[in-house]
């Protein structure tokens, strides 16, 4: 019998934003195994083992799953929004790279909507022009890169979408980038605070930088920060296409 | 009778990465608009009127489909991929601001799967780490303005997504891009070609960014070129979540 490990992604949170790909692994599957609030998203039913687990135990997680499925089993990782975006695909590949004996495994990774994208259309189309995506949290890279990257994604008039803004561990680093955005000429730009986006608990902020405090993000908060020339018209954001 | 406008993505071609919540839409819509690639992909149902238009009609559709929902109809534009990104979203936004008669059509915008993460999920999990997406297209910006972002992407040592980098009208520009990037010192960076992704014709290509030809890209190519630290591991591509 031959296992298969798959990587999906469940969307930002709103069931009708699972991809029927995904839900069709789902319904296959005979273990799933993710981040317990993940997990808890995923219909209980006869003959499917749930393997629910901590935060921060990505890799352990990724080993476990790759050992069932060499074992015959067909084992779904589930990651809220995008499994490639700051998300479980890359810590199964670190896992997979560390043992070779799991080189064989059937591996797939199923795409999904990530929060910046639900978030973005919520408000608009504030990613309409370039962008990029930075993780917030410095808990496997250093604070300076991060830094480093906001005073250049700055500097390109790139739109930024930030996941991971702020937790209970990391209280202070997203004031820290919110000052430097301001120090780089930002203060004027338009920031969108996009809470639990897709769920009953949505709750979706704009105003401009230099009126945006700490306190507005929590982890489930994805933030958006338009480029110099992003605008409003009546409730909405976007970037204009003509945008330099 | 009132109308409503909804921004729906389609994802990167399978029928598999439609949401249920674009499904839902389509089936409740009277009246589909789009670049008519897109609007074949919607299935044909009695008292649904298809409108398809050439490329580079964005605004002139956007305007259409308003006063097609100010009018009272149920209206759904459609984009490839997610609608917000280098898509039919801010040309709505545009026509929107343009014309204040329509300013109290209601508009839904339905996020869809990227093509940048399909592409990635097909190669591993390029994305896994920081990045960002440039639309190489200069239809709309300055070039002067896409090489400098290229520029500052490769120092902030981004992962780089690039959207519509070659098409016959703009034969040139990403064998530039490749140029810049390699003088940038990212020869050795790992690039991946997926073309048509998700697709029959899929087809994706991996190599190092001096070995990387412009020719090896068209429209329906996603270009994602690897951050400093993006390695391989087997047949797959992934950004360490440790990278600087």
């Amino acid at each position: 019998m031959t296992g298969r490990l798959t990587i999906a992604g469940l969307g930002p949170g709103d069931a009708a934003l699972v991809t029927p790909e995904v839900s069709a692994a789902l319904r296959e599957a005979t273990d799933v195994l993710g981040y317990a609030p993940y997990v808890a998203r995923v219909p209980a039913r006869e003959g499917l083992r749930l393997h629910p687990s901590d935060n921060r135990m990505e890799v352990q997680r990724a080993g476990e799953a790759l050992k069932l499925a060499s074992e015959g089993h067909s084992v779904v990782i589930v990651s809220s929004g995008d499994p490639g975006v700051f998300a479980m695909a890359a810590a199964v590949f670190e896992a997979l790279e560390a043992a070779p004996q799991w080189q064989d495994v059937a591996i797939r990774v199923l795409p999904g909507v990530t929060a910046m994208l639900a978030a973005a259309a919520r408000a608009g189309a504030p990613l309409g022009h370039d962008f990029c995506a930075i993780n917030l949290s410095d808990n496997l890279k250093p604070w300076a890169a991060i830094e480093r990257r906001l005073r250049l994604a700055a500097e390109a008039d790139f739109a930024i979408a930030l996941y991971n803004p702020r937790s209970a561990g990391r209280p202070d680093g997203f004031g820290r980038a919110l000052d430097i955005l301001r120090d780089a000429g930002c203060g004027e730009r338009i920031v969108i605070f996009a809470h639990a986006v897709t769920t009953p608990k949505e709750r979706i902020e704009t105003l401009s930088l230099k009126e945006a405090r700490p306190e507005m993000a929590d982890m489930a908060t994805l933030v958006i920060i338009g480029n110099s020339a992003t605008r409003k018209v009546g409730r909405w954001v976007y970037a204009p296409r003509r945008a330099s």
